[in-house]
């Protein structure tokens, strides 16, 4: 099925050098797709007209006149960047010439623009991301990690609604299993807002599994685990600075005196497969959901392996009508619940 | 300096096979020391009387009738189990002939019946868990990890007072450097009780280093780090669980095939430092803070070289007397805050 992505190539720590043969690398596995490639006139030369070729009309040029820095404040990104590339590539969802775009870019900022840009869908309140996380098993989908703090019991149950929509859309995966993430699994354990999302959990349509612990997230114990804002970030930056930490050890430990540098040279191909197995850049490319797009955020360190990665997700968001499905299903939630409602006021 | 401490030997889940010779390893490295061993009258018998003999009466034996189990309500283990092993030791402290009381047992029901036991310190709202992480600089002391949830910000304050002591006390270090666990480093970041939170911390006399991440846990970049318990647990089960999936992914690269069996055995002294370098067993003991006595926790699994390090914890906690710096500064703190309440009325 043919699709177009919107690219911000100039968004990440290396911009250009790794977003443009990572789209070139994307259109060449995916003979289906096109790409809108947005960024600088600068990065439109020669050398890159000459690469660009081989893929003939599949890569249009947008030029933007503006950068989103990484560590620019998102209100001030939103409100005077308004020809960023970032902002150029969620324009070009808006207008329907992309099915979705993907920034490797300043998270906040393209929440912010995202949001502004495209707008929320009916019945959501918050946008949410959801990140994908290795696991024993596989992989975990986790949401929010996109800084909801304070959030409601009824924010917490639609970001399971967006993680079980986009696991089914994403990874085909028919009624995915949804944990709450908690301090304990029994029903009497945290804080309130997390026992009324897990009431409102237990009566959705939705496959509850229950209250999961933060091990759980890597025991893969569900397939998405939800969270608050907060929590998911703390969660996931502990985990990768325990992950640091322990692969910091490791290599001390090898590199200790000539022996041991022998011995790490003679265990490398075990070592090599052990660090591929947990490389981030398979799991690369965050969506952010609730919105009426389809946008994939990748790591501002993403390489070019890592960020076709997120290309990839977004065309397989986008291929399965990841907004459409959510959009659905959120209407199918906000007529119960006025149901419900009249109902109560019937009674 | 002579101590006293109270142990409970039947908690965790190894019992005397591990809270006994763990006693027995403690006073034989520290001359001053006394134990009360409290358990099942079964747990002294003729074999142990012959061991315990070496000590003389530095072990005094206390019988007790009933174990709180691993699994049992807290609120069931202190209303119906009053003579338990648990109970018995803490009652020591309570009527001072120990010091200070240790256990592996239960935490839920440690707390609820140290809290019961011993009340709270005047100005204490909620006693915390403070325990202790591996870091790149040595070790961070965290809390709280005693599932307070819906904390306010004058709770954290309390919880950084009582951390920064404990580091003090049990470290020897003057005026240890404190950090508010936060997603994000700027001010403007965090839910509002973490944004009050660091603005009373910045106000206080601490050594208060600002917000800090998930991350910074492990990077050691604060002395001690505060939260509520809710995000403390999620944050130190998620680590926890990224640790076992990382160092089984590396036992499985190893375990692969012959050859990098081989390459294990080879490799093995490497392996078996690095393991050493994270073993939670040199961590082991975390204390429970803002009571009238210094109890202290062991982890339910530790083994007797963990148990050990408990020990040295508690008697350390007690001869630097925690509880009374404690007291102190919180006294001080509630002059103080009396103080400009009548100041605010008087205005």
């Amino acid at each position: 099925m043919p699709i177009t992505l919107a690219i911000d190539c100039m968004g990440g720590d290396h911009g250009p050098s790794v977003t443009l043969p990572a789209a070139f690398q994307f259109l060449r596995e995916d003979a289906q797709a096109r790409v809108v490639l947005v960024g600088l006139p600068a990065v439109f030369d020669d050398a890159f007209r000459r690469a660009a070729a081989e893929f003939g009309d599949r890569i249009v040029v947008q030029e933007a006149s503006e950068v989103v820095e990484m560590d620019e404040a998102p209100a001030v990104a939103m409100r005077v960047k308004k020809d960023s590339s970032m902002r150029v590539a969620i324009n070009l969802v808006k207008s329907g010439e992309a099915a979705a775009a993907v920034s490797a870019g300043n998270t906040g900022a393209l929440m912010a623009i995202s949001r502004f840009v495209l707008k929320t869908l009916p019945g959501i309140d918050r946008p949410a991301i959801a990140t994908i996380i290795p696991s024993m098993k596989g992989q975990t989908y986790m949401l929010d990690l996109g800084a909801n703090v304070d959030c409601s019991a009824e924010h917490l149950l639609q970001f399971a609604i967006m993680g079980s929509l986009l696991l089914e859309a994403v990874e085909h995966k028919a009624s995915p299993t949804v944990g709450l993430l908690n301090i304990g699994e029994e029903d009497i354990k945290g804080n309130e807002v997390v026992k009324k999302a897990a009431e409102l959990l237990r009566a959705s349509d939705l496959n509850f599994y229950g209250n999961v612990e933060g091990d759980d997230i890597f025991k893969g114990t569900t397939d998405v685990v939800v969270c608050d804002g907060f929590v998911g970030n703390v969660a996931l930056k502990s985990s990768e600075g325990v992950a640091r930490m322990i692969t910091n050890f490791l290599s001390q430990e090898f590199k200790r005196n000539l022996l041991t540098k022998l011995l790490a040279l003679i265990a490398m191909p075990v070592l090599k497969r052990f660090k591929k197995r947990f490389d981030p850049g398979r799991f690369n490319g965050a969506a952010l959901l609730g919105l009426r797009g389809v946008v994939v955020k990748s790591h501002g360190s993403a390489n070019q392996t890592a960020y076709v990665w997120a290309l990839r997700r977004a065309a397989e968001a986008a291929r399965n009508q990841l907004v459409e499905r959510i959009s659905a299903r959120m209407s199918g939630y906000t007529a119960a619940s006025l149901e419900s409602t009249q109902e109560g006021s019937a009674a």
